[in-house]
Parts: structure tokens; C-alpha cells; sequence
């Protein structure tokens, strides 16, 4: 019935031959140092932004990539400007550009197949789902999460993690059991009991995502969340702490203290106005809040309150998690009694969702579901991406990059010291804070024209978010192009 | 810098010749006929759902696919059974299984580099983004929709369609004018102006997806919806026909009229609640609900209704839009005297997202933005689905399949006239209800195990939803087997 597979090559490869030569054009190798031709968006950039507002929103375009060019840590635009890039697409890119490796994968059957007929996941699984599921995420899951749920995105991640927690709240409300035909009927008109009255923690600085949900517990900027409707859910306090932090041990210990009082409060506050605190969502660090940090002891004096309250503690580590902390996940440096509740994960893990324990399984199908529910050729991928990260030994590699970064960016504070504020880092997730958003904005725009791109977050921190193959050389470069930048600064 | 082609090809090849060898086990040829071998789901079907069970959720698994085996209308599964599959993954497959020219796109270096190094699109897109779209997504604008804004899934499609609505709304509220400081502040503690209360209307037996605020709009089924918290939306009544059309017109005339004082009905309400309703959003076929359709005229009427109360008219097309309703949006068939404000996509799109009218373009960066923003490679797949739809005249071709598999349903429904019941349809998007919900669920199974794979929706609806290569012969195939399976039922 087949045809023969010499035919079959044979057809495609004709119909295809401009394609074929055209794989010529992935670079192989990474250039050796920056190269900047001209201003940063150049003309090129400026032209397709013109054409692109023509037929999409362009309105947020930095700069157009010419990705084919692309290659490890350097990111090349489209008039040919080679950057250094430890933002790497927002944090999303594991193994920098281009991964002669995961370029390779385009001759394994089961990405095409899985690109081209895409399977509806929650019904029909590829056969090879299991051993996929066990050969990438299961083989980098937090110690003591026994289960796991796949999802597109980190906003779908964490809107059905919330889903998970809000399902658990009332499954005990019920003793454990399935929903009752009262539940049932009254959900439809959206009535209690079936549509309870339950709420969500989140913290000021905090980002979720972008679904109107997922914004109700997001407060880094107000751009965006103006104009659109919330639910009512609190909102505690996050630390702010004073750095050095050896020096400031007493006042970070306020911090904490008072935040975690904070978050008392309001989950007696919110039960007063019958709107159940059913979980708390919080990153371990606010990325784009400003790299905004917390204790060891934070975490797990908010996880014992949670636990006090029978509240689901999520930690949402869709930028943190991916081995760029120094652990896989940035949660296993806080040593917990326990494991959160549910971890919820994206960007340089390629694919969406959420690790949970055992006891928020869902026992009734069709509750946690969608057409998709994730996509496989994402784990094809990430099944090679985990292979190379532990072949090579990546995530202790980067422990190390990271103990240089910091190091170096407090001697670079040290030389700079009305400028360069607050360094802070876990593992290569490393910031600093400048006095005020023109002269950070300044600075940035500064640093990319000498041929580094780096990223901002919140209103005054520089943020670094490499992939995992950056190396002390890539830092040494970078550190030379900010003292540069910053001596540029008028 | 770069190695030659052939030694960069070379070292892949021969790093990954298992890889290599395996490409032969793609399937390039259809199946003559289904042919069921064991029970389905099968002994490896079940093995494989335990194994599964152990690391992620398979509650909702039907049965495990062998999609490297899969071709054309047909699905394989893991035991080998070959079904006739006009389900198509939840209707999200334009030409069915491994079509030869998008697996041969393998070679495209555009693929590979889109998924390797997949852009933050918002910020950082390729250098041909806007030719890509210009040669998918906006080939088959919808007439009078200048504009179009990727996303990920129909879900966050729908979301961010809401979110258009919302800032839309807003921003005529001011006379046209961005937000001013008072707005941006009282967003961040989320207060009256920034926070606005507003609401979206939809129907009863609609389907929007399952983040909160979509499921605050979906109707279909309790199990979706149970123990969620809701915004407080209104719903209204949605046509439910009696058929055949013509001998009810009367009938079919009252429901769209008191479904339409509904509306009218609850968006007064709601303004009295100081929750003005902002957008409507509405399926052409409720789906998921039951295949649920209205005529032209209701929809005509329901835009009015909206445009005279300053209303977002959003027409939800993830699972009518692609081609298979005859054309290629449904909504292209009620012959409104202006487009709808937005049409959101997903599905057989590939990529979710939506396009607008050109009043509802949003002004200040950053509001409608996240890290991914949709995937470029679902675009070069996309390029090539819609060359080939477009080359073969696939939507005319459907138009006229759609008409046999009609035709042949009504035939089938004078032979089963106190089983098969309500025929219609609108191209492929055919449906029929049975008498109750055990007969239906009965006829399903039956069917299956006969070799043809059909799905249900709501609690009475046999549906199909077959790609756009579904031909008259596959239209014969599936009615002799429901033929056969009708006879089968005690």
C-alpha cells in the first residue's frame, strides 16, 4: 500500500529542491565577539516594521532577527548586526540558537509527524507519549511531585494550575467526592454551590501571564492590566530587600515578617467576605516585576501558612525553572519540609504545565482538557534539550557562569557605585538596579549599540537571562561592553 | 566561520543515521477501506493508558494513536486498527494525516530555525514574518478584516479577542485618548476607572475554551465548568431549530425573535448593574454545545443589536473557520452588510488569533503582548496548507462533498426516521441527533468498532468533522458504516 521509501524521498526532494538548498543557510558556529554595522533598529528593521504594521500589530517590535544567522549566544538582526543575547527571547531559548543537535531533529519521524498531524492529547496520545513524558519531564521533575499535566503556554500553565487548586478546595469541602447534581445544575446559571465564591493570592510585583484570570493576580505594570475587567482576589506584599544582603540582615528580616503578616491578613480578610483564599501563586524570583528576590525562610514560612489554611501553594516557575537558577528548579534551593503543591513550568522548557502531588490528581475526566493540551514535537525536543543538559553537565556549568556573573557585576558596582545597584542573582538569573528608568533605559539602549543585548524589567533593574550555554568567556565579554556603556553614560 | 554545507550535513548524518533510517516509517499512502482487527480501545491501546497513567493525567484517553502509520482520512492506532476518521483530532486537521508535501517540509530551513530558535514574536520577529503572513493568514482574511494578531490556541485567541473588546470599549469612553494616570493607578489595586466592570454576552450551549474567563462564556457542559469561580456574565438563549427548516419556519422564526429579546433583555440588565456588556461573542455552529445552528438572519440581527448599543460583535470561528463549512468562515455565508469587529481562529488554522477591523487597533505597545505569541513554524505549515487549499480548490470541492454527505444523512434519516434525526448542516459541518443520550453514545461506540471514527457533542449530536480532503468516496465509506451500525442497535 506504501509506497516505496526511495519514491517517496525521491517525489519530495523534487518537489522541494529550493528548500533543500536552502538548509545551507543555518549558521554552524558562533561568531567570537559582537559585531555592531549600524544604529540598533537599523534601517533593515526599520522597513519591515513599516511592512509588518501594514498586516500585524508592530507596535512592540525591538528589532527583526535574522534567525538563520543566529547561532549559540549571539543574536544577529536583520541588518546584519551580531549581538551578544543573554535575554534570549525573554528567558524562552534553553540552548541559545540554532543547536546543530535540535536542527538535526528535522530528520526524526516523530517531529514531523507530530507537527503535521497534531494530536488532540487529552483523547489520542501518540503511542511513544509515555516514554516521551519519561524521557524529558519526568526526568528533570522536583523531588517529591509525582505527577504532571502538559499545557501550550505558561498562562494556560498556570490557569490550570488554578483550575487543579480550585477543583481540590472543593473535592475536600465534599469529603473527597465528585460533584453532586445540585453542583452540577446550579454551575450552569453559574450559581453556588456549583460556581463557589474562591480567590487567589497573588503579590505586588508578581506576573502570571496575560489571560484576564491570570492578570488578576499580575502587578508589575500597569499597562497591563488597565481597561480590563479582575476578579476580586488579594494581593499581599512581596519583599523589598536592601542589599548587600549581609549587611542588611535585620531589615530583610522585616521584610519578611511583614509581608508574611500581610498575607495573613488578607487570607482572613477574603474569608470574612466569603471568598476563600483556594491558593497563593508566587514566583521565586519577580522577573519582570524587577528581579525582585525572597529568602529561603519566606518560602517556607508561606508554604507552613498555606498549609495552615488548606490552601494550595503554587510556585509558578515559568521563568525560573529550565536550570538557569543553579537547580533545575529555583525551588530546590529553599530547601522545603515538603514539596509546593503544584510548580508550574514554560520558555526554556519548550512546552507548558504543571507538576503536582499525588493528592490534587483529578479523578473525573474532561475536568482538566483542551483540543491540544500541549504539543509533542515540543517534547521531541525537550527530550534531546534535557539529554544535552545532563550529557554536558549544564545546570552545575551554569552555577558556576552564574558565581562569575555576580562577581563580576559587584566589581563592576564597586568601580560604578552611584549607577550599578542592588546586584543580586541565583545562578546565572542575575540584575542590578539603577537609580532611575532614563538613565536604566539609557544604559540599556547603550549596551545593545556596543553590541549587547540585555533586558530590562520593573522600573530600574537590568536583567541578565541567559541560556545555559553561556560561558565565563560570554561573561567577561558582556561585563566589558556594560563598563564600556556605562562609561558612555553622560 | 561557517562549515561547508556538505561537512555540516555530514557530521548530522552521521550522528543521527537511526534517525535517518526512521524517516521510511511514514505512512504516504491511504487506505482502500477501515479494518478493525481487535476491540477499541485494544489490549496495546489499554497497556499503553496504564503506562501513561503513571505519568500523566489519561483519564479522557480514547484510545493511543500510531500517527507515524496514519495517512489521509485514515487514523491508525496502537493496535493497528485502521478507522475511516472524519473526527480529525476535534476537527483540527486541514488535510488530514501526514500529508507528503507538509512532512517534506522538513527541508525547509524556516522550520527548523522557527522551532530551534523560536522568537519572542512581539519584540523580536523573523525578517520574513510579514511575508509569511501575507502568504497564510492573510490570503483568507475574511472581507473588510484589514487586520490580524497571532496567538497560540483558540483559547488565548478568545481571550485576547475579549481583551480587544475591553480596551476598545474604554478608549471610546475617552474620547479616543490613551489612559490617563488616574486610570493607570487605580488598575495597579485594581479599582474603578483602571479596573473597569464590564461584562461579554454569551449564549446558552456555547463553547469559548476553558481558562476563566472563557469558561465565564461556555455553556456547554457542567463538567467543564463545576466548581470554577465566574465572572458575572450575562448568557442568553440561543436558537434551537426544528427540522426540517422548511416545513418550521415559523417556528425556527419565534426562537431567533425571543432569543434576540434576550439579548436585547440582558444587556439592559447588566447596564443597570453598572456592568455594561462590551462584546458579544457567538459560534456560527455551536459545536461543542450540540451543533447548534441560526439562520443568516439572526446573526444579521444579533450584529445590529451590537453595533446599536456601541456592542463588540466577536465571531468565534476556532472550530467553523479553515474551509470546511463550504467557505472559508462560516460567517461568510449570513452576508452581513459590514464584517464582524473580530473573528477569532485556531484549529485547523494551525495558529490561533484573530482579525479585527481597523477602529479596533489598539494605540500604546505592550497591551496585547506576551513572550511567544503564536509560532512561527505553524505559519510555514500554514503557507504551504493554504497553497495547496487554494492550488486544488479544496473549500468549492467541500462545498460540494458537504452537499452528498447531507444528502446521504437525509437518506439515511427516511431509512432510521425514529433514530437519525434533525439532519444539517452547513459544507462537512454536518450533524444528526438521536433520540436520547444512551442510543447516541451506543451508535458512537458502535460505529467505531465498525471502523469509522465519529464523534458526539452535547447530549443527543452524532457530528462530522472531517478535513478538507474528505471526498465524496470516504462520504460513501462512513454512510454505509453507519448504515450498519444503525442496523446493529437493539
Amino acid at each position: 500500500m506504501r509506497l516505496p521509501v526511495s519514491e517517496y524521498m525521491l517525489k519530495n526532494l523534487a518537489a522541494h529542491s529550493r528548500s533543500v538548498r536552502c538548509v545551507s543557510t543555518i549558521a554552524t558556529s558562533e561568531p567570537t565577539a559582537p559585531s555592531v554595522k549600524t544604529a540598533i533598529p537599523g534601517p533593515k528593521s526599520i522597513a519591515l516594521k513599516d511592512a509588518m504594521e501594514k498586516v500585524h500589530q508592530a507596535t512592540s517590535v525591538k528589532f527583526f532577527v535574522d534567525y538563520e544567522k543566529c547561532f549559540g549566544n549571539y543574536i544577529v538582526d536583520a541588518d546584519g548586526n551580531q549581538l551578544l543575547d543573554p535575554f534570549m527571547q525573554i528567558s524562552s531559548l534553553p540552548l541559545g540558537y540554532n543547536h546543530p543537535e535540535l536542527i538535526a531533529l528535522a530528520k526524526d519521524p516523530r517531529l514531523m509527524t507530530a507537527l503535521v498531524s497534531r494530536p488532540a492529547l487529552g483523547g489520542y496520545p501518540r503511542t511513544d507519549f509515555a516514554n516521551l513524558i519519561t524521557n524529558s519531564l519526568r526526568k528533570v521533575a522536583p523531588p517529591g511531585l509525582s505527577h504532571l499535566q502538559t499545557m501550550l503556554c505558561g498562562t494556560s500553565a498556570n490557569e490550570n494550575a488554578l483550575k487543579t487548586a480550585f477543583i481540590h478546595y472543593q473535592t475536600k469541602k465534599r469529603g473527597g467526592k465528585s460533584p453532586t447534581q445540585q453542583d452540577l445544575d446550579s454551575c450552569m446559571v453559574q450559581q453556588k454551590p456549583g460556581t463557589p465564591s474562591l480567590s487567589v493570592l497573588g503579590f505586588e510585583g508578581a506576573f502570571h501571564g496575560r489571560s484576564l484570570a491570570m492578570l488578576s493576580v499580575t502587578r508589575s505594570k500597569a499597562i497591563h492590566k488597565v481597561d480590563i475587567p479582575a476578579f476580586d482576589w488579594p494581593i499581599a506584599r512581596f519583599p523589598r530587600y536592601k542589599y548587600p544582603l549581609e549587611n542588611n540582615v535585620e531589615y530583610n528580616r522585616k521584610q519578611d515578617e511583614d509581608c508574611l503578616a500581610h498575607v495573613k491578613e488578607l487570607i482572613q480578610e477574603w474569608k470574612q467576605k466569603n471568598n476563600d483564599v483556594a491558593a497563593v501563586i508566587v514566583e521565586p524570583i519577580q522577573s519582570e516585576g524587577g528581579d525582585f528576590h525572597a529568602s529561603p525562610d519566606f518560602f517556607k514560612r508561606l508554604q507552613k501558612i498555606c498549609q495552615d489554611n488548606g490552601i494550595a501553594f503554587i510556585v509558578d516557575e515559568v521563568q525560573t525553572g529550565g536550570g538557569t537558577s543553579g537547580t533545575f528548579w529555583a525551588h530546590e534551593q529553599w530547601n522545603l519540609p515538603t514539596s509546593p503543591d503544584i510548580v508550574t513550568f514554560s520558555k526554556k522548557v519548550l512546552i507548558g504545565g504543571y507538576y503536582y502531588k499525588d493528592n490534587f490528581r483529578i479523578n473525573e475526566p474532561y475536568r482538566i482538557y483542551n483540543t491540544w493540551m500541549g504539543e509533542p514535537t515540543k517534547l521531541v525536543v525537550l527530550e534531546k534539550v534535557i539529554e544535552i543538559i545532563q550529557r554536558d553537565g549544564l545546570v552545575q556549568k551554569t552555577k558556576e557562569v552564574g558565581q562569575h556573573l555576580q562577581n563580576s557585576l559587584l566589581q563592576l558596582a564597586s568601580s560604578h557605585s552611584n549607577k550599578v545597584l542592588n546586584v543580586r542573582g541565583m545562578g546565572t538569573l542575575c540584575a542590578f538596579d539603577m537609580p532611575d528608568s532614563t538613565i536604566r533605559d539609557k544604559l540599556i539602549n547603550t549596551a545593545i549599540a556596543n553590541g549587547l543585548h540585555i533586558g530590562g524589567c520593573g522600573d530600574l533593574a537590568v536583567r541578565f537571562r541567559p541560556a545555559l550555554i553561556f560561558e565565563k568567556k560570554h561573561v567577561d565579554v558582556a561585563i566589558e561592553l556594560l563598563q564600556q556603556s556605562l562609561k558612555q553614560l553622560k
